[in-house]
């Protein structure tokens, strides 16, 4: 059989690995790959685990035991972080961006995989210790994000629906009022999509004082379920009172100046 | 400046690589990273191609000229696309799978990032030499698969809305006829969301007899734009005469059997 270089290994394992974030990979997937000792390849690891760690753009754990293995969890510098928070900043304070109502257009960043996947890698860094089982979302503009957190994390992504569909069986549907609008809203969840007992991380665009993260709540409640976390990529500042205490966001906004752009600042996530 | 070994560049660019497919990275990149030579990163490029090669996991191009550089494409075997599909006609034939009114209850496949990222890459192979603008779909079920397809093939996303919002600012709405329950639908883009002139691909759960895929085209057809490819994970051969000709899937789904379970196999996608 054939033999592979440490190069070309190294090469493959770490595509592997990053293509499966949060996922335990027995070494035997490796061993029979590449037809190599277990020992190989466990050097070919440490030697990933330590370049990844020098450039903090990654981490490899060591799970021990029969189902062990190692999984990888994507890292993100403090310095990457702030470039990217200051990058989104000046993208999203561009004069045409305000559209009546004082929103800002922030479609086009939210459908970008490059700038989602940096945002979901900064994001997830906060809930990696958790042991979550879901993300969860409510269609429809967050819903790359929060898949991308979910690919991340490792687990099943949940869009909880307006409206209920006939392709999704039984649903869960429950009234919230939205804390802007201050209009009783609906969403629903389809019952077997989430395991009763569930802990679960909340993921959405835009927080303005939390009325969707606490009807997501309140529904979940109805799954015997909790979130443990939320995570937004820009919060308003302009409600000082929020619904929810405990969010993380890469951008804080606080309505827009009077030259017609929007104020944005990175946030500042105290772990 | 610190020097680093080949097995840790090689380690490294490989992930950069993997997590931007289809982005063009100036090798000058890696040789402020590494502080190494650009010949010597070159080396390295061509150790990590032959091995993705190798496997037929992925492919590196090299793109000559001044904004030239590398660029890494995912790849998955034969056998892996195989394996894929048996594996998924096997979980969706899952009895309890049948809802009312002869749907599949998918959603759960539909948010597995893992089952998701596998999907997207193997209908990605059959649009990389396309060198669209945008992947388009509908929301919402074939969100996720349709951000990961647009993520391989390294473009912006466009989620095609059913009603249209005031966070997106002026936009195109177009009726329909769905395809399968005759109802007049309606669909909306926001104006700003594409550019005119625009080549795009367009990605979705499931087909029946192609009603939304040729509202897609119509609604493109507003914005100049032109839909080059179609691709789903399921589609219909319950109704032989589609609305549209030429897609890709990756299941073929023939109703549901006498035992009540539902009737799938891969399909054979001649390219």
């Amino acid at each position: 059989m054939e033999k592979f270089s440490r190069n070309q290994r190294i090469a493959a394992i770490t595509k592997i690995l990053v293509e499966k974030p949060n996922k335990v990979i027995n070494l035997n997937n490796f061993t029979e790959i590449f037809n190599a000792a277990k020992s190989t390849i466990s050097e070919d690891i440490v030697i990933i685990r330590d370049i990844l760690n020098k450039l903090k753009i990654g981490n490899i754990e060591t799970i021990s035991g029969a189902s062990g293995g190692i999984k990888y969890a994507c890292n993100v510098s403090e310095v990457e972080k702030e470039k990217f928070a200051n990058e989104l900043c000046f993208i999203l304070k561009e004069k045409n961006r305000i559209i009546p109502g004082n929103f800002i257009y922030m479609t086009d960043v939210m459908y970008n995989p490059e700038m989602v996947h940096k945002a979901a890698a900064i994001l997830s860094l906060n809930f990696n210790k958790l042991s979550i089982d879901y993300v969860v979302t409510v269609e429809t503009k967050g819903i790359p994000l929060a898949y991308e957190v979910a690919k991340l994390l490792g687990v099943q992504l949940i869009i909880v629906r307006r409206d209920s569909k006939v392709t999704e069986g039984p649903t869960v549907s429950i009234n919230y009022l939205s804390g802007s609008s201050k209009r009783i809203q609906n969403m629903s969840l389809s019952k077997r999509s989430m395991k009763r007992g569930s802990k679960c991380v909340f993921i959405d665009d835009f927080m303005k004082v939390g009325g969707t993260a606490l009807g997501i709540i309140d529904l979940l409640r109805e799954f015997d379920s909790e979130v443990l976390g939320i995570g937004v990529l820009i919060d308003s500042v302009e409600n000082k009172r929020k619904l929810v205490n405990d969010y993380i966001s890469i951008l804080k906004f606080n309505g827009i100046s009077e030259d017609g752009t929007a104020v944005l600042i990175p946030s500042e996530n105290k772990k």
